[in-house]
């Protein structure tokens, strides 16, 4: 049966492509993504597949049970983009001014959708039970992972999958991880507080632009003195903001950034050394300096077995000329929710777009196509594998 | 006549706070003061004193010509506004989001739009000529009192003078000096190249933020370490903008401040310390940085013999209790421009409101409307000690 | 013979015990070992077996030619001490002021001359033959590795073994790796010249220290954003010394540290990147900075088949009852030149003291004196195993 | 007579420069000058002048008593020297290792002693008294004057006069202030007790350099930002010390400096920020830093009628062909305790000796001899002024 759903998936090649540039071209921020749950819901109601919508939020879930008994399987999918801007010079550009599919989950909505329609054509003679997760909020902490599966998505379910496309990752190339895949990936926002005032009196004034640089300084001694050289940590300020007028001090500052570690006692050091600056920084410069340290995604560690699986069941697929366990990534990934609950696999297909060297996030992002029916083979794969197991 | 003057201004204080609120509630930004100039411009219209409109950009000059020969003063009101939001709760609140006058030109220019229409009722009597400088744009460099320079409006004129209502000192003080009155104030702009990339990957990029808050940091050595400590340097950074999600490294950071000094040799030691600053950062992380100096305003120095006639004149005026001399305030005014090419005088006027201790340029700032008056009996007072001199 | 050669060691433990402790009152600094260089040799002299000194500096190597033919195997203990004051109450505490025994090169040397006197009883029945390398300067680099290697001392060497007394793991533990073990290990001095004078007076100054100061907080940017978070490095700056007196600014500083990292690709981004922070801070504040960048010892790589059989050597010894492999450990290490060169494995021997929790290179560093026989078990068994190889 | 006392000066010279010199060669360190304090007692009691000695510490008082009833004026030198190498090629050099007279006190006292031998022989028509302060530590706060003044140095004086050779002021020129001369000089010393540790592993230690270097930048923000731009404040850093081997982490880190101030509201504020920024600076990373601020010397504020005093009596004395009122010299000088308590006033005698361009304090200072009569006479003519007041 593989080999014919494989022939299947081929024969979509088209559908795939044109479904995903069309999410691509009307990408949604995270929990807003109220038109692309839409547009999913919509789908299976036009298959004919039993789904639930707002599941923990904007969350789509269908249900295909096969006609013959088995184990259930969750395949899941994202479908949040991002507040950039789109640079690319393609037909299929989005049209949303300042959002942009720039991670590829309309690629992965793409995928799973056209393999739901490819299976439900083998309903009849499918074993076990296919739920379709496609989870909102992927790229903003909470996240849509928690919130679905507190909905109770895998209440039963025994084994979740799932892939990103991976542009920098040559087509043709499977990778994942036996243990930690993925990175945990915490947010901060720092304010400070100072005193704004005539420029030219800084006397008069605490100067939140001096004080939030002082402490931006001061933060990279977490990594570079207070972490073991063995371990893992990032700590990154992404927005320092602060004043509007070249002659005025500004009242305040906000320091807003993301924590990447690979195991949660170094997420605690951070945590801990973070407090203490700020908390420093404050008395030394006497203003208030708020902290909002919010934990987001932990770690995604893949459960070996599955992880296994997946190397193993992507052998029929002859596209994959490579199979390969890398080190972990330190993107995070609120697919760590699932395997904290149950066993399951993340994986990268490869993606790269010749000539586009671009990484996830950038303005110019794009992915090659082609890896669309791929990941979709090796994501059914991985079902039917697990099925035997 | 005197006397009669400063009754008839006295009588006109309705009118004066009315021009005042009217101007406070309609704002306009440095430059683009279309709507004030037009306002003053019909005002002279209406009075029948010859004006000229467009002076050097929206600069509007007026001139009286008393029937007796004698010398000829310019007196001098800025009419813009600021980049602030007015967080007064007043009547006269701005009606302009994001525009305020927060620092009391809206004053200044219904003290002189006030006393032209007394003083043409004087027409007659009068010995030598008034010119009415109506400046737009002091508060953004190069600003307006340059251009009018260079359109000749001093061209006949003998000297100059002009006053700042001065909201942190009591009504019934005049301050002047009789050497530098104000600082010179200089604009920078510094923007760092970095290269934006994925928060968890900083090995990838330049982090902008990093490198802008080491260079903030340094720029302070400037007066700590590089000035002489009795000489006076400030450097103010007042908009550090970076960055605008938490989880992508800054591409370009943004950093624009002022300098303020007394006197140019120091002016050249900033200069020359920033540049250098400036490149040593773009050396020690590989990045370009751009440093735009825009030598604004030179500092404000009063002539002797002008400063201390006013001083002397205001005499006359019962509401003035107290005269001082004050050590030179660190805003600058291109007022400077004018007594760079004719003897004059600049000098505060007490407007402390009872109960409001916010400074200029605060977005609760304000000031006591009975200083206005006393500014105009000031400067009619100037002008005519001037004719006997 | 084996567990003929493990009695005779046991039963050698009080002279081990009185060698290291004579050895620990007479420590000497690196490069300057004369008397324990002279101590070694007279120990050999007197045993009979031939040596060679000053091999390459104050190398002492012995050799011994078994009756059978076999492998070559040298293995290695080295002799330096540290500048560091004994801060212990023991009766065997340095006699010299300043130096100590602080790493336990004084029990590796024990160890090894205690193994010679046993081996010099059975090199009748011996296979192969077993060099005793005895090298100085492991604690400065360049150290004494290089220069023996330099000198040949390997050149009819098959594999080579060593062994680290280890006072953090416990007695009876065996730790090894089968890749890299310790880190690279490089020194690096800076001196900022700067320009003195009166500390009342900065402007007229080149002030080194706050230079320095901001040169320290820069390197840590180094380790922060530059290196890849997964990869490893650390820079520390061990010494700050600037200025003698509290009111004269001081004219330079001098910034001694060391950096560590598990590979070159790592060690060559470190050079590079404080290279362009000494020439960025340099131009910042024309001052002269001058670099010294000592590239020291080579990260230790073990090689897989040696260190496997040091482990599998080890099971016969029945006072081990752990084998671990373990991370890499931060500090370097000379004996990276032996495994450069031949086959060979390192390996930590358990010798944490009870009560004493200090680590190598504290003034009150000790460890548990059994250690000595079972590190001298460990090497000849993996001697005996390598024969059979 | 004064005219034949200028002549006796005159003819004076060579012993003043030989005392001069000999001084030089025999410098001793502040509270250390036991010698110079018996050599100075030594002179008088040949002299046959009454003197006292160890007031208050090493300070050597003796008193001329006129034959005519007059006022009590005193005349102060200090006479202690600076921990400096001396570096110059002259064949007075110090002869102490590490000890000079780098700042003219050699002059001071060479000066006043000669003054007190001319004076000697003019008892007998001498109106009032002169009291010849001799001061031991003027270089070192708490310095001399203070307890000598606390012994009751001035019960007796109505005035008091002292002077310092200046080197970088021209040979002729007197220059003196009728205010604030010379600038209030504390010392502060803070101490980080941070946690040694292995260079390799920071994450084990709390790293006392870096954190240090992080403090002394914070300092620069004093100035920077927290003081009035018109007032005058210094923090200096003189001497950072800490660690001693590179590749162990400094368990503690010693920061002294000086801080110079002209208004002791301006000193509050320096020591109220430097307070907080070592709190703030001990919080944020976890340790415990001590500061330990000393106090020093207040600002020396001459009276104006004594100052004016001494430049209009210096006008008889040829060799000054020039006066000057100058800006305060930000050096501390505890003169200053003198002025406190009695009418006075400081002055400086310009003593640059042609082609060496090195100012106080550094290791080739030097000064023009010929300037020695000069401040003998400028002192006598004040005290012969003050007499006729």
């Amino acid at each position: 049966m593989i080999k014919k759903i494989y022939e299947a998936i081929d024969n979509s090649f088209d559908e795939m492509v044109e479904i995903r540039r069309y999410l691509h071209q009307h990408p949604e921020l995270s929990f807003k993504e109220y038109k692309t749950a839409k547009y999913i819901a919509d789908f299976y109601e036009e298959l004919g597949i039993p789904y639930e919508k707002n599941v923990g939020g904007n969350g789509v879930v269908a249900t295909l049970k096969g006609a013959k008994p088995g184990k259930t399987v969750a395949l899941r999918a994202d479908f949040d983009a991002l507040p950039i801007q789109d640079e690319k010079d393609v037909p299929y550009k989005s049209k949303v001014d300042g959002v942009m599919h720039a991670c590829g989950h309309d690629g992965h909505t793409s995928t799973l959708l056209t393999l739901a329609k490819v299976m439900k054509n083998y309903q009849d003679e499918l074993t076990g039970t296919i739920v379709f997760l496609h989870q909102h909020a992927e790229e903003y902490a909470p996240g849509g992972a928690k919130p679905m599966v507190e909905a109770g998505v895998l209440e039963n379910v025994d084994a979740v999958f799932g892939t990103h496309l991976w542009a920098t990752t040559p087509i043709g190339v499977l990778q994942t991880s036996k243990d930690v895949f993925m990175a945990g990936a915490d947010r901060f926002e720092i304010t400070i507080q100072g005193q704004g005032g005539h420029g030219a009196y800084p006397h008069e004034t605490k100067d939140s632009i001096v004080i939030g640089s002082e402490l931006v300084s001061s933060l990279q001694q977490i990594v570079s003195r207070r972490i073991d050289p063995l371990g893992t940590a990032v700590v990154t300020v992404g927005v320092f903001e602060a004043g509007n007028a070249f002659n005025i001090i500004a009242d305040t500052a906000r320091i807003v950034g993301t924590v990447r570690y690979l195991d949660t006692d170094i997420q605690e050091i951070v945590v801990q050394e973070m407090n203490k600056i700020v908390e420093g920084t404050s008395i030394a410069h006497d203003v208030k300096i708020n902290l909002d340290y919010d934990k987001g995604y932990p770690p995604l560690v893949n459960h070996a077995a599955e992880a296994e699986l997946v190397m193993k069941a992507s052998e029929e697929i002859e596209e994959i000329h490579t199979r390969e366990e890398v080190i972990p990534v330190m993107g995070g990934e609120d697919f760590a929710y699932y395997t904290l609950e149950r066993p399951g696999a993340y994986f990268f297909t490869g993606a790269n777009k010749e000539g586009n060297p671009y990484p996830h996030h950038h303005p110019k992002f794009d992915f090659d196509e082609r890896a669309l029916p791929i990941a979709a083979k090796t994501l059914i794969s991985a079902y039917f594998s697990y099925q035997k197991k």
